[in-house]
């Protein structure tokens, strides 16, 4: 049995739609967030008290564009992965990594510096540097989609689930008003999907039922 | 032929270092940093701006660790791979994208805002919350190479390769002197590497050959 330890609104919201995405039993463990302050048996199951955390036998993951490439080639080889000999594996492999390294990480710095710090230590600098750094990257997804439906391989895979939470994140950090017209409609099409909507009820009715807060804390990387 | 644009120093070492290892031909493009200002024609290749670009056939990446990876899958399969039936495959692709969104992203805040931006715009604040990110996250390399040589799978991958240059990067900005003994060891079983040594050769003499600057800047991708 697969199981995943997430709190709401976290990056490990991607492995989450996969699960559903999949349609794999797995067993979810809501945290608090922070994990690390407000659960701190966590640490003896994760030292470095990040989520998500992914278990799936001897096998234990972190990071979570990675759970989404895992869960794909081990669990639906060719349908929501793109196989090594595929003639767009590249461009497979670089959403993926470009769903996290570079359309996550800097809007992590303008939730931190703009939400999380106190006062005393926030960073409008910083905030609106990496918001403009974010925008300027997200033409990527922009040019891949005016004339796809999805990122590459002429189909939805796990990339597109990647991609995903970063325009989620994104949309709580309001930067989605400023998505042009073909990310705005992309972003429509993946939250249409009927597993990304089972995703987020699956994760407020396992807030409820294990006494978490439900309320997002849409990131905890940092 | 493989083509590899690259920076003197910047991410884009993963995959020349990954094409020595593999002994793969090669066309190195050396780029005067940043290519965004001095190289305006490279942003008709690639629009971001950034580097690395790699081109293979029709095959176009952007994303250093996503070029580990692919190097390795469809030019050494089994060898500097490790394939989806292995056990370690989970552990491996969790190496492959820790490398760059966990263990290098916080780095480049780190030397942006303490090296790149003019003295009125730096933030000592921001470097020093993501020095210490960063050295938190090493925890888990530290774990990983207590008892092992590499990474994972029992021996060296492209994982190594993409986490070498998260160290190498940590030695420009001066953090290797917190490296723990084992994190410390392991950086010195990658650096006598004979295709490490040739990588950091061929980028100095292609520097030349080309008329760029040969001098290191570490990183660009902000």
């Amino acid at each position: 049995m697969i199981v995943l330890s997430h709190c709401v609104s976290a990056r490990s919201l991607r492995p989450l739609w996969m699960l559903e995405e999949l349609g794999l039993p797995y067993e979810l463990r809501m945290l608090p967030f922070p994990p690390r302050m407000h659960a701190r048996s966590y640490l003896d199951l994760n030292p470095l008290g990040t989520v998500p955390l992914l278990e799936d036998g001897a096998t234990r993951m972190t990071e979570s564009a990675a759970m989404c490439h895992y869960l794909a080639a081990r669990h639906s080889p060719g349908v929501l992965d793109v196989p090594v000999h595929e003639s767009t594996y590249g461009a497979y492999l670089n959403w993926l990594h470009m769903s996290d390294a570079t359309l996550t990480f800097p809007q992590t710095l303008v939730l931190r510096y703009t939400h999380f710090e106190p006062p005393e230590r926030q960073q409008p600098q910083v905030a609106s540097d990496y918001a403009r750094w974010f925008l300027a990257r997200l033409r990527a997804v922009d040019a891949a989609v005016q004339h796809n439906d999805y990122l590459c391989a002429g189909r939805f895979t796990a990339a597109d689930v990647a991609v995903g939470y970063a325009l989620l994140l994104a949309r709580h950090l309001g930067l989605d008003a400023q998505f042009t017209p073909a990310v705005a409609a992309y972003w429509q099409r993946l939250q249409d999907r009927p597993a990304f909507l089972r995703a987020l009820r699956v994760e407020q009715e396992a807030a409820q039922a294990q006494g978490v807060d439900p309320t997002p804390s849409p990131d905890l990387r940092f």
